[in-house]
């Protein structure tokens, strides 16, 4: 069976206000048997990073060939260009403002990226305020029904896209070092630390880890499951993204630890393996 | 290609209970093939007004034959009753208590309208307290299936339909005096006072613009964007839905400048055009 | 016209995150014309008993054949099981920790079950803590689209499956006794006791009803809707679940009686019939 046209929507719009509503309107109206995502309408307002995240974690879920449009967009109507980017077996769409850039690096690079200059793709009078609406959703409609990247705009070179740093992760002198990606409803806090690192520290499963961010320095199990700790107790694990995360069983670790978004972390096995 | 059948939901429900769910589940056991759309369940509860605002400026977006379920419902249960409106190429469906009458305008007037009165569409028994599952959803599940307005109930005189008074906006004496409409996620200050208005202030992108509510006044640039302004620097610009807005770069205009919905708000060109 | 293959997902992993657009990507990817329905995502956190409740008091309203997945899963990963249960015309997906058994038993009780052990359904590698997205969506997808509850893993005997006590509810020497299930973003409250009983008491529209909790003893009338008593009045109704609900027109009626979920309350009637 061939799949429908799915488009995927990932904005800092929030759920609130009717502009999401009004997106899914547009792209219905060009391609009415689209599958419509909401992905998430969270991200924090403005915080590119916090959007590039939340699609480069759930891409590749969805069937080959789906448009995953993603706004996060501080310079809307400003000179920055919005562009389509194929990468992998999908398309994105968005600002160029590196809000595609970790999930396209985790696609394998982009195959191709057009700026969208086609206004006869767009919806008129373009809003300079919701390019999420009357250019970004259009577009990604009329991909998702087939239209090729050329006829959205102008092909360019895929090294001239913006693209945001990786987070910070290294691995030396026996200790991971790495960032606080984002908190989750539960409080769990993922770390920029993949498992595969773990295992070049000699950290197993049943092993302690210690955690050392600021002055404070912990040791806690290392486990597969925060479910596997006694109720309160705090636990490292592999999270559903291959990320060490911390947690706090039926708890709030990024509370209890006092961990925001960015902070700086390191870990290292409590016994040299 | 035909469109599918379309469905929009706007309502004071929130999305925390499952009420919006069982609504879903009505529509989708009625007429499978349904496109269902939120547009938005965070309308004020018992909010007519914002209720009204939420479907009169997104429902231009969706296609021809669309129905839209709009419910905020303060009298359920009451005498109240419950309608359907056909209206440009698409049917409202909610309370007659004003809630359709701003997208009915906008739509240019009713062209039909009828009275719920026809039982065997809804479901039983019909909770007094949930008319919008049991009634207002089961209808639009039928009409957006093809079934008639007559045979939801019977056919009204449109001009009996309850209307909301307009928001408050004149031009006069070189200023345009109108009120809060809407405050969005982001804090912009969405006005009831159209570009349009703007204009016949002398106004252009360019201008500094006065605003005054109640004993404060400030000048602030009208540009195309938030974006074209210093980030903290407040800035007057036309929104996604053609009205002036006042918003703060990368901050909460609402919060900074005090205005809640519904305050009274008066603009002047800083120099007589 | 044959049923689209529906699948609804009702969990406590809230909308901020982005882990029910992953289970969706997973449901297209095996179904790709399936129709998936939120039924809530705001589950508390952890709390299995609210997620028993919204299944319960939502599968109803759905075509046949749909199937529900239900993940509130404090257990994750450790042996607790998942399973898939047939009851009634739908199917339930989710961990075996009672979650599922007020549905089932509305539903008159399991017809079949299994217990999902054929790995070839799943998302691999299995994250332990993500068998929403690993096990239950692609499992569900599978079902919705034809495959027997005998492909998805062993049969199992369903006087096994783990069921949650049923919630308070009794009536003797002329007084119901009940518990607060439920309160909704209105602020009514939803209590444990049928409006069946209610007739047993001697209670019907228009009598004064008195309820206490705790200390507290008042006397309020009971009607058909919450909007039958002037604004800011306590009311006692019979809500869209056939239960008995408290509620203060246009106010918050949770907050005004300091009722939390879990609350003892008795009813009788104030004048014995």
């Amino acid at each position: 069976m061939p799949h429908r046209p799915t488009v995927t929507l990932t904005t800092d719009f929030g759920t609130n206000d009717h502009y999401v509503g009004a997106m899914k309107g547009v792209i219905l109206d060009i391609t009415p048997d689209a599958q419509i995502v909401d992905i998430s309408h969270a991200v924090q307002a403005f915080d590119v990073l916090d959007g590039a995240l939340a699609i480069s974690q759930t891409y590749s879920y969805f069937p080959n060939g789906t448009v995953h449009v993603v706004v996060v967009d501080p310079g809307v109507g400003t000179a920055r260009r919005g562009v389509a980017v194929a990468a992998g077996e999908c398309i994105l769409v968005g600002p160029d403002n590196g809000l595609l850039s970790w999930a396209v690096a985790a696609l394998g690079g982009a195959t191709a990226a057009c700026q969208l200059t086609n206004g006869e793709l767009w919806l008129h009078p373009v809003s300079p305020t919701f390019h999420g609406r009357d250019i970004f959703t259009p577009v990604a409609a009329h991909l998702a029904a087939g239209t090729s990247l050329e006829a959205a705009g102008t092909l360019i070179d895929v090294t001239e896209l913006v693209t945001l740093p990786a987070p910070t992760s290294r691995v030396h002198d026996g200790e991971a070092e790495g960032e606080v990606m984002s908190i989750d409803r539960f409080g769990n806090v993922q770390l920029s630390i993949a498992a595969t690192d773990a295992d070049r520290l000699g950290l197993g499963f049943g092993s302690p880890v210690i955690i050392r961010c600021g002055r404070r320095r912990l040791t806690v199990p290392y486990l597969e499951t925060f479910a596997a700790v006694a109720p309160g107790e705090i636990v490292a694990y592999t999270d559903s993204a291959g990320l060490i995360s911390l947690a706090v069983n039926g708890g709030d670790a990024a509370e209890q630890l006092g961990l925001p978004p960015g902070a700086h972390v390191r870990l290292s096995a409590a016994l040299p393996a």
